[in-house]
């Protein structure tokens, strides 16, 4: 297989800030992935934002921060109890973004990840704006054929399921259920910490026509996330093939993520959204 | 009907940031009042906080903030399954403060409350600092008549009862069962969200003295806030003709609302508070 | 007795903001201590933080902070109906550390706590860096005699039982494990909290190897907090004769305690802190 | 003359803080223009940044943020001794942006400022990113006809040539000299503040070859600003007949304009610039 | 002599961060004065700031702010060569202020002063809001005896002569050119470093007619500080007994003093201020 | 020769943000060290900082912070008329520290520096605290040979000359000048920007002594920064073979560099430093 194209490594460094040889640092065992190797995980960024149309950008700082947190960390967590290091991990490095052009670097990230999940590894993507889901689920799509169904949990305070624009981050729950197929079907698709004054009965009744299951943040809050989390998996895993995992970090409450581009209060504390991930 | 004096129309922008048919923004459903139209609830604003005696000052800011993230939403919660446009919601204005002077303030607000009490609005009355409460409880009860009597809950991290100062932030719970004809009697105050160390035993005993009703932030967090909300309720409605609802932001945990002029820990997350309101 | 050395008084003005004879200030209520006068409560602040070795310094500002905080308070609190000045507090003062030497400020740490603890006073020391919990439950070892077993109850989101650092924050768990005569047995500490990618299997080894009992921020969330203190305080007191408490600032969530060293998610809340303290 | 579409008025509220009678605030003198009534001078607002490509966007913030600044001020300066009360000022609104069509948007702009300029005002533009004042020279071209010549003083940081993009706010200075008819010529534009590492000798040949005249921000600490503005004000009014000024923030050094989206060092001092302006 | 009323002493910590035999700090050198010992400079704070009427309040954080920054100096600069040791320099504390009364509070902190005047020190006070000059310079001038006349230096960017205000920061100039027995004369204050659009003719013919001598922020950008500050000694001396300075933070641009409460553009830069007061 | 120990690679990512062929980007100009090829310029990374003795640390991410900054400019200034790419930079990474230990940091830099020079590159090294000048020039010491001398220029705030303190930011200017053989002395050195009240006549004492040349902020103001540089580059170069030119950020008003470790008002705006620096 040829290079990847619009792909480039990120490369990580080895060194640790002191030496520390009884525990393993996660940039000591994730390596960048040299396009061929298989792996079990395999790390894409896409710092682009140009999806975003409120004042608050900065999304495509994304992959760059997350790295960089995520470097900080050792592969074991007590808590959890759960090594890391028993998956192999690469960084498959950022998608080449175009800046300035929001359907050219939607095309790019759905070849880059077309090719990624043919190597067979579970792609952990990076962003960047919630626009970006839809090349991703596209590529998802494309990579397993015709027939594959696909079921979604999306963690979100908002439905993003605008009809009034275009080029934006607040469209792609849309736009997955109207891909040609049909791989994605409103009843697959569980959403999880929708919450505020944002939308319409229009939005109501859509929700209700495509079958989609919307968990508010007030049933996170009275049925407990973990019977929540139970639900979804069932919604979206029943007659799909696979589940696509989306977070977009304004689930939480804006005490617990103040940067966010639309912070909204009432939200998932930072527990309730780890918990669900390692559920 | 004239004129009210001391009210001025704040002009609410027609235009949304970006064409959206699909939903209605607040800004577009909430008319600036001609003060003659009937309308079930009405936007006040009274810019004033030279009752904060302490550094943090700045509540006078509270109606231009929260007009400007209200008119930011639209007017449909698919969390509540609410569309606010079923009622028709105005917009006052703001009451002429005069920002050195506490009294003439005070006279004013009452004056404009009771003036838009009588066109059967329901006031949603945006501070400004807390001492305001007080003017506005005596507007309610001059227009409903001698004889009516108020239950009031209030969501707030303090007392609000010192009987040290004058003229300041932290007194309007006694001063308002010290009015004329006693319309507002202990046994109908419920307060939701009391802690830290900042009173006595004197204001303990005054509290029992009085027969009102403390939920402290610990009794909300161990019985939940359904049932404080509940029993608030049935204290405030015991023989009331109606209710005053108070809510200060620091009943907020500190990380909830790092802004307030007195923020503390161990309180109320932004969840519980929203839950209350739309109980 | 002759003056403690490296002990310095910090003086507490007796003067509030503005008069108001129905409440008792802490400040009014805590006075400095001359050394010699019986007390309850002895504050004793630490200001070092040569032990952190990350960027994010400023422990040593912890003295004076919550000093200004706690005398900024009443000694009354309703929520718990306890009246602090019911107990003779008074402040020692702050230790003369010397920023520049980690052991030479632990010796004088160990020396001054160990005159305190011989008045018969439960001190409240303010630190500072974690580390100083060695030199403090030494000092507490050496004044009650050779055989004394002394319980630890901690508050923490991480392990502090470090062996390839020395001389900084992250060790002391292990180092009063390691102490002669073996006065604290793993089987006496609990760790409340405890989060993140932050060890390794090594490390779940050690814990397990010397019976430590760790209580995960999960293990809070899903039990709840009044259970786990209830099996704290079993584990501390099983066979001891005192118990040492500490807390970490990081175990609450970073959204509570955003100015700390080591941030991290999925911590405790504020209310869940001061549940545990005020148990 | 019918109404100017695309353009939507911006209320000016008119009550002082607290009254005053000896002085005139800005907000008392300005009136919101009716579209017809001659005046010196039109404030118009453009909440426009879809042209930054850089993470820190919030330009279209500048209109709000700069009416709040101006109407805070009273008309007089003593500095100066001008009272702006003497001309007639009217605020004439916001331009209707489509904050996701960067064409159509700039479309608007030039159509609303052509028949403004139609009206005799001179326009005091608010922006909005930089990418803006292309209309808006255009618009002036086409309102003072055919053979009219333009010139241009231009505060920047930045030479805002790019050949590279497009759509963006870093090329209009090309764009201006690039327009039909050549009424913007190169040896008709001064730019003061140009400073830091950003471009290239082809840039430096592009200025040469086009006969601009470039004034670094060296150039101005070394000369004075009273010095280069002369030169300057020589530069665009020769042969010239009309002057088009723009002001970038970012010509400030990064003390004074924290918060421009490409803040750099060895800038001008507010004072200087404000020196130019009321040269 | 009794004790001075109305005045706490603020004890001055001794110890100083770490040993450094070969400079003394600034702690070391100032004492806390006994009300009886003759000293040069007597320090007095004033933590008052119920004067300011406009939202960014906390000038009463002054004192203690100024404390902790002076104290973390030593007495020598080797810029002007100059130790501050050579003079005596006492700590007298703080004004006993009572935070919700004006008037109360500025009758204490003139009867204070004259009382430290009458120990022949020079006073060097912190405040505190701008209205404190009033009550210092009516100290002044008691204790200086009926037919002293006062010089006044005042850097600061507001003329602070407003007429339509009452108990605020913004008129103490005019008072104090309508004390009785006219011991202040307009001819003998000068205002350096006055700008913006804040005022009227109004005002500029109040300064006219009283003959006072204002420095724009523009004059001494355009004259240089040298040229200016000695004009105002000439100013302020022209036939007068004594000279009062008086420094109004804002005098400096907002890029040097962010935190004051009105900042303003185009004003003096640190050294500036500097320069002046170390003339 | 063999690898260079305790220097590890920073890669420089070569992909710029978005494709602009009419520039060079900073970072595709700045090559991997591979040891062995030879350049003009080298740039060092030392992520050090546990020489800085104050709660505001944080140096440590200097290398990071310069690299991201530099590396986001191209490598032409119009203002002047320089392009970086007619030299040869190259990165040699970032020494290896112990963030830990002093001493052995302290070795490493030394060690590393000395191998470096001897590729005969100028290497541009990044701190890391002030503390890292002394191995530094030791190293420059040892590479050229027992009898070169070494003149300084030290822009600074601070005279860096303790002499109670050892391992800390704050004596190196005194380190330098007891080096073994005398390579650096006193009347060689210029410090440019000294002031505030930091020292004693001992320190006035002993930098008469060592015939150093100190320029105080007042100087560089009043005689303008041009003489200051003309000067001090003599008292450098005055019988020197080589000079070592050290910037201490602080050198700036706080106003200018507000994150850095000791902030001070008076000093030199950024224009004067980045004037110097382009002498």
């Amino acid at each position: 297989m040829g290079r990847i194209p619009f792909l480039t490594p990120v490369v990580v460094p080895k060194i640790p800030p002191f030496p520390e040889p009884h525990v393993k640092w996660m940039f000591e065992a994730v390596e960048a992935w040299d396009q061929s190797c298989p792996a079990d995980v395999g790390i894409v960024g896409v710092p682009f934002d140009r999806g975003v149309v409120i004042p608050r950008v900065g999304a495509r700082l994304g992959p760059k921060s997350v790295r960089e947190t995520l470097y900080n960390s050792t592969t074991y967590s007590y808590e959890l109890d759960v090594d890391v290091s028993s998956l192999k991990v690469v960084d498959c490095g950022d998608v080449d973004v175009d800046i300035m052009n929001y359907g050219e670097t939607h095309r790019r990230v759905e070849q880059v990840l077309k090719q990624i999940l043919g190597s067979c590894m579970i792609p952990l993507i990076i962003g960047g704006d919630h626009s970006l889901t839809y090349p991703c689920v596209k590529a998802l799509h494309r990579s397993e054929g015709e027939n594959a169904k696909i079921g979604v949990i999306d963690f979100d305070a908002h439905l993003d399921c605008r009809v009034d624009w275009k080029e934006c981050h607040g469209l792609w729950v849309r736009e997955i259920q109207e891909m040609e197929g049909n791989p994605v079907e409103g009843r697959n698709i569980a959403q999880i910490g929708i919450r505020g004054f944002g939308y319409s009965t229009f939005y109501r009744d859509y929700v209700k026509k495509m079958g989609m299951r919307v968990f508010t943040a007030r049933e996170v809050k009275d049925r407990g996330v973990h019977a929540v989390i139970e639900d979804s998996v069932k919604v979206a895993t029943d007659g799909t093939d696979m589940v696509y995992i989306s977070v977009d970090i304004d689930v939480l409450d804006q005490a617990f993520a103040p940067g966010t581009g639309v912070p909204s209060p009432g939200g998932l504390d930072s527990w309730e959204l780890l918990s669900s991930i390692f559920y």
